[in-house]
């Protein structure tokens, strides 16, 4: 685990040993995501074993970076809504709905990546966002996607995370 | 790479290096994907550093294994559509254009997983599939994909993969 940064969403997601944000398996992407205004941003650089041609990112990394990048920002917004800092109780964690993609240039892996993840809407306990994936400053793919509240720790009963 | 089975359509795909279902990358999910009468199907076993919550696959994962297997269909289909072999010239390659996913139910990492894919139109450079994720009898989530032709051994040009 790297150094902990109070801006970074991961940083106070206890015990994430999710394969793409979680900063709790050492074998994941480790995505690290950051208010930059209204946008939520991630920086990331690719390795070459996630390529899907020779120096092409595989579509379906793609498709994890755009999910965990849009279910952290969907948790950071709860809190940013509610006026309270990531740290605080209760915590919270979404999970996907629906992740619709589309992809739109070859994408490189010899370059960083940048994802751009904006809250379109918060009812309830589902967001809507919508996500860019940015590779030498053109998108290459853009997403809309569904977050569900799946995880309230100041509720004692396990939630459903599919239900509404 | 595995003993050469000729049902397999991952066998026929000469220097796949990709992710989710290159031969050839030895870090890769190595799916394989064959036919089942009209279905496509592929049996994939989860690894514990995939998940998204402990013991739950992650929903990255699950759109890389439905993105390469619904790819791999999309190939195999439009060489049974011609009448030739997977192993004949000239040899397709397709790319997602679209990924539409929706998350029903939590997948577990602790039982193999089956993905079933169907071509519902195949029309020019395009397309267009449904594949179902499914765990323990139940599908945990579905999705249309659209897929295109974007390497043609038989054409000399490179093609460009998003442009119709």
């Amino acid at each position: 685990m790297s150094a902990i940064n109070s801006d970074i969403f991961q940083h106070h997601m206890s015990e994430n040993v999710c394969f793409g944000c979680g900063m709790h398996n050492s074998e994941g992407l480790q995505i690290k995501s950051r208010w930059e205004g209204e946008l939520s941003v991630c920086d990331w650089v690719p390795l070459e074993k996630y390529h899907g041609w020779s120096n092409l990112l595989n579509g379906g990394i793609m498709a994890t970076l755009i999910d965990c990048h849009s279910m952290c920002t969907a948790m950071a917004d709860a809190c940013k809504r509610e006026g309270r800092p990531l740290d605080s109780f209760p915590e919270y964690r979404y999970a996907t709905g629906t992740l619709n993609i589309k992809y739109l240039k070859p994408t490189s892996t010899l370059h960083p990546i940048r994802l751009e993840a904006k809250v379109v809407e918060a009812k309830g306990r589902k967001t809507r966002l919508t996500c860019d994936l940015i590779s030498q400053n053109e998108i290459t793919a853009t997403a809309e996607v569904f977050a569900i509240l799946v995880f309230d720790e100041s509720k004692k009963e396990p939630q459903n995370p599919f239900k509404n």
